[in-house]
């Protein structure tokens, strides 16, 4: 009989790793096998039903990684990038699929990680949203499909605790119309537009950021020409859909082939 | 040396046809060389720049449509069905591209306007936008991509004059979406919500219609899920882009092979 | 020294129930001093903690409100018009502040409702959230300044389980537009628009209820008219802010005078 | 048997020069008895009708605007803060009520003005549009009812030929908030959000400013806190509508007695 894949989440007492953890859950598809933190966390040792504030699970949280992702057939892994470069080698050791959505990385780090996807199953992405990832792909189809008479203008919303602007995920969508447009993105990108600015810039792709309340993530793509605008606008309410989107990845992965791979090829929306 | 493209503009007394009229006389790729009204329509026999409260443009209204389609190499006709009709087999002897923007066209007229297309060039839509056209391919594809997890839902706005609901576009781009989906419109249409609904039926299509002002037309997909929402959204600002849009499939049309197309193929956006 | 406020929460093993208990736990400016479900129900006689799926509370769940709101200086209550009765009563007894989200209440339930006030604060809103009510008023207010020459429409959008259109919330937006307006809702009101409608009629308020994913509620007024459009939307992302606003409703009513209160009141925007 | 009003349009061969000809002309409240051009420019001296490309008017264009001011009850004057100045004087000694939608007036400019208005009737406005007046109004209520919880955010977009960011009409409405909250917009004001920004300072009035096609003019006031959030939206799609303003500012001001006044006496929207 067949077994359902095991799971290990990494970064577990942060708000992500908490936010996996239910959502393995919650799932009838995987079960989680392990759970771990970094060394000198106080999680670390105790029962992770009781530190979550709820009834106890039988599973205590681990600051050994070998050890728990031996027992795994995937890692959900939202934490940092030096967790992550280690992590990518002890679950390519382990044959686990690594599912990666920490951010930041450096290309040397991205380096160490397709070293890894040579020997196992990577799945990486900015967002794991199925929204988001397909909004991407009708970016770039858009903005190849129209000329530079369509001004491209990209708008998001955050909460107020957002430390940069753009957002990531923005910033990914301003390339995807680049690179459907066939130009530059740091080139044509024009950004916190404020003061005398002269006319828009033919081609420029714009960007605007707001910031608000708890907003979740919010990105709308404008193409504006004269008489007529497409919008294209992504909401996300929740952000257990990251982590449902986590858990998709970490299934799809089970029987590929090694590789790194990104979230178009999960949702099946790669070219 | 190369003449440039006549055009005839039909039903020129309507609000439409003038519209038509004034995007072919702003145009530097084709030049106006007939306007034709129904007989007995008070601009007949009088010059058209009069007719439409300017200077004289030595152009004389036309109730014959047979002798004033022989000088043209396109038709732009926006009027109604019996008329288009008519005029299909007028310019498919003339051999001019007949660019159909009429609506509520039947069966036994859509046959035909198929039979003159065996001779002539016919485009025919129920949108002349290029967003339109382009949202409506984006919602088949973004249907198939997405399951029934997704609801599905389409809001419409026009001026407070409009007889029907919901539009005409509307219901295209529920064709669409139901199209993507593999499912039938007419089965899986959810119109007029009011009152004790019950809960959303899975995989239902629903429309919505607003009514106010003087807003062109506005038209908005909704794909709706647990955490988050994809919504792609078309705003027509300006009468003019239908005018554009015909005459845009008039140059097109001209070195094309007799057939029936759409709006679609003209901006390249067929599959 | 000055205690804080003691709360009852009924209805407890009820979704909105559940809410409210943890925005009175969440809360330092109250405590939780009893919680009540129905006869029957199987959480009666059990720790509330070890029934919400965590640890003890040290707070068994009652079905006898008499008692447990004896207790109490103030009654949290979204339960069904037969409870919400017995507990005005009951709740005008012990002299606590009675917080009413119940929604279906009928002119008779609303008769007893009133009696208990005569004796107790009373706080009853369809709506608890601060934002909503506030756009009631601004609806109000922007109906009776603009003339019939702007069209209204009120457009709203709930998941797919709701099993009524339009919301009751969009009803109390028509009101209050209606009101503005000085017209009567059941004359004005334009619900579930579909097919041949004719042009829209001058004065007419219309509705439209849009149903998908897991949307907690969204609420837009538009005024339309020739050349410009104001909206006037409110989004609620979070069911928790019902309870939020209940808990305020339930703290600023203990020094007031017997009487039935609304939101407005609470939030100091009552004319 | 009473007269309708005589109205005089300045800097008549302009784009908004010729919108407010076409006001008065299709109004039936004023007749139009005059037009004035400066000095040199073309248009002087030729009938109104042939330079705006239609039918002969009989009515010629002058560059004496003294003159032409008084045979005149109002003067329409969209023009230059140079020529406003001296219109302001002018006008008040012909005793016509002086519509001004000039913009980038200066203290010194509006010193002269405050002059003229202790002899005449004078309305000015940055915006002469009734929506944009409305939403400026609901703007400073909210923001004075809603506390620092709520954080204000302020969008615009504009066509692509627009030189500044933010519009000036975004401007007065984060005056309008700044106005409601009791503090000093350019204390509060965020503009041109970009990079690394840390999280949004707690009472913070963001501005974002995006360009792109024909749009005409959309305003957006977000007000956004845990859970919820407002939105106060104005579109406008027709230049149109602010010939329109003026012309109902001219009507309006009749009868009254001199001063300055702005669109929210017109409207009669003021406190």
């Amino acid at each position: 009989m067949s077994e359902l894949p095991g799971v290990v989440v990494t970064g577990v007492s942060g708000r992500m790793g908490q936010m996996l953890v239910r959502a393995v859950l919650a799932s009838d598809k995987v079960k989680l096998v392990g759970v771990v933190a970094r060394s000198g966390n106080d999680w670390v040792g105790r029962d992770l039903g009781t530190c979550m504030g709820g009834t106890e699970l039988g599973l205590t949280v681990s600051d050994d990684a070998l050890e728990t992702f031996a027992k795994a057939q995937a890692v959900l892994d939202f934490t940092t990038p030096a967790a992550t470069v280690q992590f990518a080698e002890l679950a390519a050791q382990a044959r686990a699929v690594h599912v990666i959505g920490t951010t930041g990385l450096e290309e040397s780090d991205l380096q160490k990680i397709r070293a890894a996807a040579r020997h196992a199953v990577i799945v990486r992405a900015g967002n794991m949203s199925l929204g988001v990832n397909l909004l991407t792909k009708l970016t770039k189809q858009v903005a190849a499909a129209l000329d530079e008479d369509w001004d491209i203008e990209i708008v998001e919303m955050h909460h107020n605790r957002k430390v940069d602007a753009p957002s990531g995920t923005a910033l990914m969508l301003g390339e995807a119309a680049a690179e459907g447009r066939g130009v530059s993105l740091s080139e044509a990108s024009d950004r916190g537009r404020d003061g005398i600015t002269g006319a828009r810039e033919r081609g420029a792709i714009g960007f605007a950021a707001l910031r608000g309340g708890d907003v979740v993530g919010e990105h709308e793509v404008i193409f504006a020409t004269a008489g007529e605008r497409i919008t294209l606008k992504h909401i996300a309410s929740d952000r257990a859909l990251f982590a449902r989107g986590a858990l998709k990845a970490a299934i799809w992965g089970q029987d590929k082939a090694p590789g790194e791979y990104d979230m178009l090829d999960v949702l099946g929306l790669g070219d």
